[in-house]
């Protein structure tokens, strides 16, 4: 399709509605590829490191090229309903500008792959979080990373991955899960009240006695960790509800929200890939957060 | 006290915390004093205009001196626990600032008072709104203000008299309660769960068979109003709790969150007293309410 004149991008957005359908997701990412931040000559990117021992354990590491040193180490895990999903090509735009954004801010930007379902189930999205995180603290020094500033993003199921991670202290290497805050887009935490489809019956399975100990909820409302989370205004019903639920459940822990960003105008997907571009709403809220936990 | 610089304003009222004590609300005015957006030549004010018998049913109107057509009109309704707050003299800082930010955006701008408690107990504060909009839709006009185009807006006592005013139909002069859209910042919606203080005593009373009724949690969450509301990253913990509780419901009732904006950095009482400022970080995003609603 031809791309359209952007600022009718968001009355478009609005006409695809909510419901996560294919046609949903494609014309989403048709709208926002002309608009995708692209590395540049001012990055140097390190192709498919390994961090593990399975094909999906791989990891794109962008580096400013006039070099840092210990700088915040951002980790983006992409959504995809647990099965599907990549960090992408190196010629394709996403997640290429979430790395992008990341090396032109002063940091470390690192897109990650994990295993998906139904061939890996829970908990193993979160132990590949787990294992990048213990590789990234062994060997992002040499890149000019901070061991100890490492900061996880991830959207959809990717935020369900990051939440996995924070709330299982059995993966963590250091106190604080070993990292300095997590960042979480339309996530599903919990899966007992959730919506029921067969992206989450493929990672969860459909032995409801085990969905109150896959859910996240109550170990994020109690979480000293700097957390964000995102909903967006166009998000489906279940994620919509998710994110209140977390406020909710927060709140009556500790006295007050997490940080929370209703992103207006946007759908499920549209805030992540439009980081580093014109019109993103989200990286400039990011940048405050990671500057935040940084202090 | 000397006025600090600027720059270490946002620390000043992270150290003020968040319990609302006179010395919070008394250093927050004072900090936020040198910075208020002040009347000047470019506004025609008329002060004390009265919309009801009683002396505190006035209101002040803010016109563009360069006159507008149809414009939106921005009411704003003060906060002070049910038992105090003006909408300031003529030479205060303090709600001159929100007549003065409005009528400088293109509309007219308007801020009243209300009676009190504990002379005047629930549910006086919303039928005061309500006479107030009766008031203006009959007379807005002949300043330039569109009587279809009232926007109510109200911060802590003046959020719940303005959620009270939309919650309660036998107030109502017209359909969508007579208005174009409801600003509700740092409010209280649920009085069954409400944190008990002498503040909702005095205008709710001790008969907790009363508190669902005079709760607005429940007709918030089903209101096809476009209403805009915000909670404070140093809100005191109730305040966090009810606006966790109300996107909770709305959440389980319309499958979307209300716009909720978390004002990061900001107390329960400084996000007001910001707005038209240099510092304002809630006025732009009612612009883009407003816009919206006006569509």
């Amino acid at each position: 399709m031809t791309a359209p004149a952007t600022n009718d991008l968001w009355g478009q957005l609005r006409t695809l509605g909510t419901h996560l359908t294919p046609e949903l997701i494609q014309t989403t990412t048709e709208l926002m590829t002309p608009l995708a931040a692209r590395v540049g000559p001012d990055i140097v990117v390190h192709r498919d490191v390994a961090y593990g021992p399975d094909a999906r354990h791989r990891l794109d590491v962008f580096v400013p090229a006039v070099g840092v040193m210990r700088a915040p180490v951002v980790v983006f895990v992409h959504g995809g309903g647990f099965v599907r999903g990549d960090k992408g090509a190196p010629d394709a735009p996403f997640y290429n500008n979430v790395g992008t954004w990341a090396a032109r801010s002063g940091f470390i930007g690192v897109t990650m792959t994990y295993r998906l379902a139904p061939a890996a189930t829970w908990p193993a999205g979160s132990e590949d979080v787990g294992a990048a995180v213990r590789f990234l603290r062994g060997s992002v020094g040499q890149w000019g990373g901070d061991p100890n500033g490492v900061i996880l993003m991830g959207q959809s199921a990717g935020a369900v991955h990051v939440a996995g991670y924070v709330s299982m202290s059995r993966l963590h290497p250091a106190a604080n899960a070993g990292i300095a805050g997590a960042a979480m887009f339309s996530g599903v935490y919990d899966v007992v009240r959730a919506d029921r489809n067969p992206f989450q019956a493929a990672y969860y399975g459909d032995d409801a006695t085990r969905w109150s100990e896959q859910s996240t909820l109550a170990q994020l409302a109690e979480a000293k960790l700097p957390c964000f989370y995102t909903v967006s205004e166009l998000d489906p019903p279940d994620f919509q509800r998710q994110a209140a639920w977390l406020v909710e459940a927060h709140a009556a822990r500790q006295g007050r929200w997490p940080r929370m960003l209703q992103l207006t105008g946007h759908n499920h997907i549209s805030p992540v890939l439009l980081i580093g571009s014109a019109m993103d709403a989200l990286g400039p809220e990011l940048l405050r957060f990671i500057r935040s936990v940084r202090d």
